[in-house]
């Protein structure tokens, strides 16, 4: 193939958020627009998504604005949730659940605090191979030196315990932002992965210092720790839409939304990321092939298999802002421009 | 004396910006507006203050604004200042010397990059006992994993080489963030001190993280960080004013100024937060003893003493924004409550 060439098989976004209503009709499309047919759906909506039946509706609603994309569906972790309840999610092809700690993200305010108490639907997932996505961080604590910035770290004691608990569940420890995540996920065999993000490879601290369009939960940490997350596990693109005023704006009394926009530059920028540092070899495995043997979700060969092509291309600038109606959403790096872009779909 | 009353005599801050043209008729007079009769004026104009010529201009102005505030000049270190010039500036009453690594906060582009070519200057000001002023940060570095989180640590050992090298060299590292610098400079003995600001009392890296109004260089740290400054050596505010548009608003091209704005509220806040940890008994060592010890500034009792008395008030709310003409600044804590004014000054 040409070097300024590359072919990726069925990209698959294992983390993005595509919100409700408005909002939704605009962000939806992009998954395609960024060169993904699979997008697995994170369920922090208001209301979160805690039963099937929700997960099915809100999945009819994506497949209504773009049908061409294989939408996972998720469950939000809550008390509402029963091992019955996981047992007919699985029935109706749900494939995992999705765990925020309590007010450390967007729409976390019903987020758990205690992993015990979910014993029983955890071991009904293990029995019915769900897959528990975790948002691996905790609430911050003065009294305890923690903050958003060890946060994460200070996790990975409720990883292991999990793990350990329940050996055959698997685990997808969301958005890891730390070397010590990775080597945790790493020692912990084949039933615990970590997905990484496309703005994690790309900044560190500096970025979001004073810098509210580069801010997400996890924060980016230090340089050390995105040379870990270059290692690569699969991509989970956590691509989080906000209107723009709650990112462009704080006041005293309201800081700026937590969340990066990457969905519709996504795959020519992560080829872009990871040309950066010499691991364009390793697209198709982030983007796509080990994401998708973790889920199970490995292309068909017999099926509908849809292949991205990425061609060099010289600065082609990434675009300002989206519009559709009323609603806007602006996109990592706007402005800045991308060295790849897609050349077709087959 | 009541419980409800402090008395602290002639409260000095020994950093603080007073920047220049309108916004400095709009932002001087607060000095005293927050109970303080002493400035230490730092030197980051544009241009920056280099000469003894320059500084007594400059001196002239801020007395003309308001001639009951004691300034004390620095000036900006860089390649124009020669030992001579250090004389002169020593005669005509100039204080001390602020360096700036290059980059690492507002108006620092002519920062240094390297101290040996300083010698002669520090060689000279040791001699005539002038004050050297370090913000002790090195630029980020992604190659050597430096960022904001440990720009500071990593400056340190540049501070222990200047003082065994120019042990009679008093050296102020400025706006000190950090446990490893507190612990640095207390081990350095009575020629090296540190200052610490009010909101760095207050703050963690968690109320920067998306909160422009909350964001300065250094950046807030850790908990366990913040923690240390407590230990309180004495107050420079670096009180730094910006046009509220440049700290409200981030573009994708254009982040957020550094810099939090504590000198209209100043005594009241740091009376509050010395409170809120039990030190209210360290208060008038920490806004005038230690600092006036240290830079030679004793009250002299023969001279005109101020006593400011602060008194403790249920819920006293703290303006949203101080307003010259078409100048504004927004304050720390805008729209919070103090339990601490100024009663009055004697």
């Amino acid at each position: 193939m040409c070097p300024n060439v590359l072919q990726i098989c069925s990209p698959a976004d294992f983390h993005v958020h595509l919100r409700q209503g408005a909002l939704c009709e605009l962000v939806t499309p992009h998954v395609r627009t960024g060169g993904f047919t699979l997008a697995y759906v994170m369920p922090n909506l208001k209301p979160p998504i805690t039963t099937t039946d929700q997960a099915l509706a809100y999945k009819a609603e994506l497949e209504k604005i773009d049908p061409d994309v294989e939408y996972l569906m998720t469950l939000y972790l809550s008390p509402d949730l029963t091992p019955d309840e996981i047992r007919k999610a699985k029935k109706a092809g749900i494939v995992g659940v999705k765990s925020y700690p309590r007010g450390v993200t967007t729409n976390s305010d019903g987020g758990i605090e205690s992993y015990e108490a979910y014993y029983p639907v955890f071991e009904a997932m293990q029995e019915v191979d769900m897959v528990l996505n975790l948002h691996g961080e905790v609430p911050s604590d003065s009294a305890t030196n923690t903050c958003v910035l060890n946060a994460e770290p200070t996790f990975l004691p409720h990883l292991f315990k999990l793990h350990v608990r329940f050996p055959a569940l698997r685990i997808v420890l969301e958005h890891a932002t730390t070397r010590a995540a990775v080597e945790a996920v790493k020692s912990l065999g084949p039933t615990v992965a970590c997905t990484i993000t496309a703005h994690h490879l790309a900044i560190t601290v500096d970025d979001w210092a004073g810098q509210a369009w580069n801010y997400c939960k996890p924060v980016a940490k230090f340089p050390d720790d995105r040379e870990a997350l270059r290692e690569v596990f699969f991509l989970g693109s956590d691509s989080a839409p906000h209107p723009p005023h709650t990112k462009s704006t704080s006041t005293p009394k309201d800081p700026c939304a937590a969340g990066v926009y990457t969905s519709p530059i996504l795959l020519p920028l992560v080829a872009q990321l990871l040309e950066s540092f010499s691991a364009t070899d390793k697209l198709e495995n982030f983007v796509s092939g080990f994401g998708r043997r973790f889920y199970k979700r490995d292309v068909d060969p017999a099926g509908p298999v849809k292949t991205v092509m990425l061609r060099k291309v010289v600065g082609q600038k990434i675009a300002e802002e989206w519009i559709l109606g009323d609603q806007s959403v602006v996109p990592f790096w706007a402005g800045k421009e991308l060295e790849w872009e897609i050349a077709k779909e087959v």
